[in-house]
């Protein structure tokens, strides 16, 4: 069923370059570094070898994507939301459709986010069964943005970062589902990333980069990620709200692909 | 019309291995013995002779199924809903289709639960008939997981297990919308199960195994089961969180296919 | 357009043996006469030359119609519910498709319940247009359970039986929307029954039997129904709660044929 | 795009006899003059030469078109409402497919109610854009009711007889959305008409009759109507609702195609 | 991807003249020049060369667009509302198929109105993602009309013409989501507009008309969008509220294509 041979695999291990700001948080991701508000740098930035894939919503692999198709593999992520909106909980509607990212946009990959616990899970889960049904319809691995969110999320446990019990949780949901890839919060440690991947069987793990913070740090909870078992890394604001990432890139290359 | 042969029933009784707890529950069901959060070892359990049919949700089909193949018959859940949400009522959305079940993963049987007495009780209907129908098309008997529960279940009544009127109720239906096994509460008794099967015509009964318990306790009510006529029994926790269940198994072979 | 012949239909009269409270009651309504709890028993009684069609859902039919197509008349009713849940305003949602009813089933007939009146009245329109337009296309007639109710009925207008003015609006409702019979509850007298057929132009009407009563007082009914220009009854409670209904049955023959 | 020659059109003006009250107010319409209430009599009166087209809804024109497919032009009403229900807003579900309408029953033209102004004015619109398209795939006109009511319609505004502006915009929504005829509530005046005819380009403006009322301040509305460059009348109760309807309608022929 | 070559540019940038007021505002729009009423006289106004397209609803499109297809490009746009209703928060429905504008009505780009911030924005966006997709399917570009409003703009927000952080969000969400042209308030000044275009890469940006001000306020406010590096305007009220609108064009033209 899963034999596709993906691009965005590379020794079994990924990093994910995301850039969906401009869509999700607005302009003002771009401010700490205005280059980065214009999706050429970004792709640019993509060319890295350490990168196995730049996700990217439908508009900016229309315009961009066909410059660099041949140093680049596509991940259409195929649903998404503002923050201009007030919702009553988490939901994130389709904005592209399987079909178009692969047959139309060139996609290798296609990534949903999944907000369990809101209100709005039931429906994500009947929308991202056609979304995983028709990926496997074309070959292409789904990655699972897997956010657990929302009023079923109690306080205490809302911090999904520091919570285990709900990050495993939402890995476990990515594997029952079908996703190929799951992207969590990183859990805290080491054993927090252990934990998780005692439930995700065969499934990828990538840990999310999350708001920007130091070199240090940064890389040293990727190294215990892969140390522990994972598959690497998706990145977006601590690779693209910096002007000389190469450094950084390099670094991770060395670290995920050891 | 209801003239498949399928393999999930052995001299017309069955025993389902229900492994459906990561999505339902999340992995603090598999705490008791940590081996079964890897679907490895609960698929080399199904291999036992007495499981005619192992139920699991999409995702652990698509990675485990085909290396057991030969050995196990797969039942594919095609509802079910996390414990992450907090929901008014209880639904569970669909997130496999019958057609992929069957054609991509290799399914003999699906699985439905259905709320009956839910706010959600009429939504669940209709899709159960495409569900229905679409088995129907493939050739594969379908099983409903009645769980009478919700809002239109009043108070004293919620307790499934012990309202015998309740569960009559909720099997009725199923054998009313076309179900071919109808998996239900253990009501208490010989008699309650008797009192349920006046009113199942032809359709297939088996009790769920619930929440684990002693062995004397559960091989009794199995007992009591096929004693008054039922078909046999879905069991999960019982099974899996036990390091040894061959021992348990082979007194369920024996007991269901006497 | 409406030129089917139809075996529902004798000498332009009909008897509908309506056995859904299985479905739309439960259990308890076998309890006066265990045996209709069995669905065979039913199926034997509906033999009887006095009944042109059986009424019951998907999966009787499936399960019990194969043994019976020679001698029954199969009207598969295509929506339903059950009391276990507690609607906000009475919707019967739909549980089997035309085409299946028809090309699977073998179904001569297919029924509708439209409860007009209540808060799903709208929605309900237009899922009976589905289902008439579909009944068209296979060449069944359709019958409509014609069962005004819920919130739009003013208090003093909700026991529907009573009240000649909603009946009549109701059975109208079939005329327009394209039923070919319509089953309404009997408006009290020869008379009440005169006002309804003055506005249900060249639409076949039948009285539904409503639950059990004296079978004086029930012929009574039925025959004033004959006298008035209707075309006969759909019964269920009052044939099937009772151990010999073959008496009964030779007299409704006599009165809605004769 | 709007080539077609309909019938429902006579020197470029229209009398639409509307026969759609036992749907949406009952049979209680039918009380003035009895008669009314069966069919077979309304079509007959539509074979006068006056009457362009005969409104009703599906179940009519199944059942008594096709002894009148000569004489008269059938236009299918393929939205309305009863009066039973309760709505929180108006809105009008549809209960014909515009294909059945035309292929199966023989419409020459299609009629569509919208409450703009109602909170269900945009599912209205969505609908109506189906109708209009599929209608367009036909070739046959389409009638908007265009009935302003609603939340929307301030208390003062509601009465759409008198509110010009009200019914200005409502006509213009017609000739925006793609209705070839818009049926709108009589304006008080051949200035209001005028007024309303300055906005709607060169879509069909027709009257609706209203309640019943004297044939002397009826006709004169009428006449004002076209004195103003509208093009004729959709009547229903004016006509129906007497025994003797010969004179009036030879009166209209003289005043709407003179 | 993006590779058509649409007649609505012109040395890559554009003028539409939008003709949607008498959906949108109703005919009071026309009452300061009673002639716009007449859509003749806005389509003989779209001749002039500056005028790249001509962005009409459906109906004005069906009706009087063969007369003008030699002279004027046309752009259906395909959602819209009446102020007639009374939301209880933005919502705009599609009342065209992208498949009906290109191919019955003959457009070269369609239109769509985006409500970011509004209750309904995750709606709008899959209603977006189906019209986008279509609109590929047929190689015609689409214009967002990018209007940021509702609950979650905040009332200091909420006038989007000052805001240009919300105007440059909402303006990103139509390159993220694959508009090819933006249309938006003007963001009152150069540098409001520059802001903008730091952010939405390499799609058309125009800013549109606004209510009727002096001639000398509104040219400098194109000219600064066309400074700042903006793609041109969408006018209507200052266009077809005035007589002679000749002269208003010719100064437009030399701006927007110098």
């Amino acid at each position: 069923m899963k034999e596709f041979d993906s691009p965005i695999f590379r020794d079994g291990n990924l990093l994910i370059l995301a850039y969906d700001h401009g869509l999700e948080h607005g302009p003002s991701d771009f401010e700490e570094n205005p280059e980065s508000a214009d999706p050429r740098n970004v792709f640019e930035t993509a060319k890295h070898d350490a990168v196995t894939a730049l996700a990217v919503h439908k508009g900016l692999a229309e315009t961009y994507y066909e410059d660099y198709s041949e140093d680049v593999n596509l991940l259409v992520k195929v649903n998404g939301n503002s923050s201009l909106g007030e919702r009553d909980d988490y939901y994130s509607p389709k904005q592209c459709s399987v079909r178009y990212a692969v047959k139309e946009l060139g996609a290798s990959a296609v990534g949903y986010t999944m907000y369990a616990g809101s209100d709005y899970e039931d429906r994500m889960w009947q929308e991202f069964r056609e979304v995983q049904e028709e990926a496997r319809k074309y070959g292409v691995p789904v990655v699972m943005w897997a956010y657990p969110r929302g009023n079923g999320i109690k306080i205490s446990k809302y911090d999904g970062r520091n919570d285990t019990d709900v990050i495993s949780y939402a890995a476990r949901l990515g594997l029952e589902l079908g996703a190929d890839v799951v992207k969590c919060k990183y859990p805290g440690s080491k054993e927090g990333v252990e934990k998780v991947l005692d439930v995700t069987g065969e499934m990828k793990f990538v840990m999310s980069g999350g708001s920007k913070r130091s070199d240090e740090e940064f890389i040293e909870d990727v190294e215990s990620v892969i140390d522990a078992g994972g598959n690497g890394l998706a990145v977006g604001r601590n690779v693209f709200q910096r002007s000389d990432s190469e450094a950084l890139l390099d670094e991770l290359e060395e670290v995920i692909y050891r």
